[in-house]
């Protein structure tokens, strides 16, 4: 029996991995990945080990517990099998139904934990999380529940009341109601918010607003998912220097082309 | 004028470290440290390189207005500066602090996030920060400041009504008192907590209790700073295999010892 290894991937850039992920794949037989870690990471396995998508893609879902069957099936027959999620496995990830199922079949596993989104987002737009002057807590909550409804179990209105920073993973779509839940709950519209795209990877967009107009902005500006939102004072903060220096580099180009 | 890397270390073990932070390390000419930060992390930089500790230790802290000093005028004498720091330089890490100084100085910066406390010890003490039928949120919170004492800004009673899962840093000093501040708050009193001794290192040791019972529980057991604790419906789920591969291997060395 062979032993499953749950890896975070880290939140894009592939150079966030760690070294002891890197480590385990390298010597990886089979590696059952999420549809959005990046492909310099998945080429640090063997050449010949399986590699196996079960990412969400084109509306379509891998269902959980085939994902579970096919992690004890691997276990059975490769001596180091990978499981590797964007982010980290604990937050967001289905990391504990994951455990649970291989505890249930006996099979041997170790985590190893990463960088998460909210982590790396906050990182490469350059807004501490925390701050001794502005915030002495962070919430990292998904927003993918839809808090229109009534099943949502999130109670965003004592969120509102932590008076730390907020930062809601998968949020984009659901960031009206989102944003409009914290304000009713007593967030002021004017707190600082922050929409990050495509954190740490190349193309990395931040737009910036007040909570009362974080939504619209993003609109206006067409952001897309994979996106994180950022609130709190500490967006005030931010220094922006990924993408200033990507700016930099872009224009330097341009003008070495152009022959200036 | 050179860069000041601001590096999250991770939160213990070297194999958690980024595969960026490890790239920027071997070439440092400088490195500005916390004393939590492995011998094995600070070996990876040239062995020609300054390294200054500036971590608090023996009660002694050293100002951060002085750490500001040391990181400008570094990047005035060499190229490559690395500021090293447990876990991610944003999280309760004063990154956002060193960043305004290197602005206001006009030194160039770059930050790459690190795996930050709670991540480590949720993996190791394999305790999911978030799962789908308990914690739809995860509030990370130094437990540095006094409860008891008027000037505290944390609410504690309404992050006991986020429904969350909490991790609280640097909080077994002022546990008592936290937990009932929670407990006043509306957590329940036997909602599962741990404290995790030394995450990810080799001595890691867990604690498990109730909420009314966990102050009490880290006495008895003796556990130090550094310790992070957790609290949530998440606790229960623990699987602590971590821990448990090593007893399992002291046996077995002992065995191998007594010639059994």
């Amino acid at each position: 029996m062979g032993t499953v290894y749950l890896i975070g991937a880290g939140p894009g850039d592939p150079g966030l991995l760690t070294l002891r992920g890197a480590r385990i794949l390298r010597r990886a037989a089979v590696v059952v990945h999420d549809a959005l870690v990046d492909a310099r990471i998945l080429a640090m396995a063997p050449p010949q080990a399986e590699r196996i998508d079960v990412g969400k893609r084109y509306g379509r879902s891998f269902p959980q517990s085939a994902i579970h069957h096919l992690l004890i099936e691997a276990a059975r027959r490769a001596r180091t099998v990978v499981r590797l999620k964007g982010g980290d496995p604990f937050v967001f990830g289905r990391g504990g139904e994951e455990v649970a199922a291989l505890v249930a079949a006996g099979v041997r596993f170790e985590i190893v934990p990463g960088v998460s989104a909210a982590l790396g987002a906050a990182a490469y737009a350059g807004i501490p999380l925390t701050h001794r002057d502005h915030a002495s807590a962070v919430t990292f909550v998904t927003g993918q529940e839809n808090p229109a409804r009534d099943q949502d179990r999130i109670d965003w209105q004592a969120l509102a009341k932590t008076r730390g920073t907020l930062a809601i993973y998968m949020g984009v779509h659901h960031l009206r109601d989102i944003a409009a839940q914290l304000i009713a709950g007593g967030a002021a519209p004017d707190t600082p918010a922050a929409v990050v795209e495509s954190a740490t990877q190349p193309n990395q967009r931040t737009v910036t607003a007040t909570l009362g107009d974080i939504a619209e902005a993003a609109q206006q500006a067409d952001i897309d998912t994979p996106a994180l939102v950022l609130v709190g004072a500490v967006v005030r903060l931010q220094r922006n220097w990924f993408e200033e220096r990507r700016r930099t580099r872009k224009v330097r180009r341009e003008a070495a082309v152009s022959g200036d």
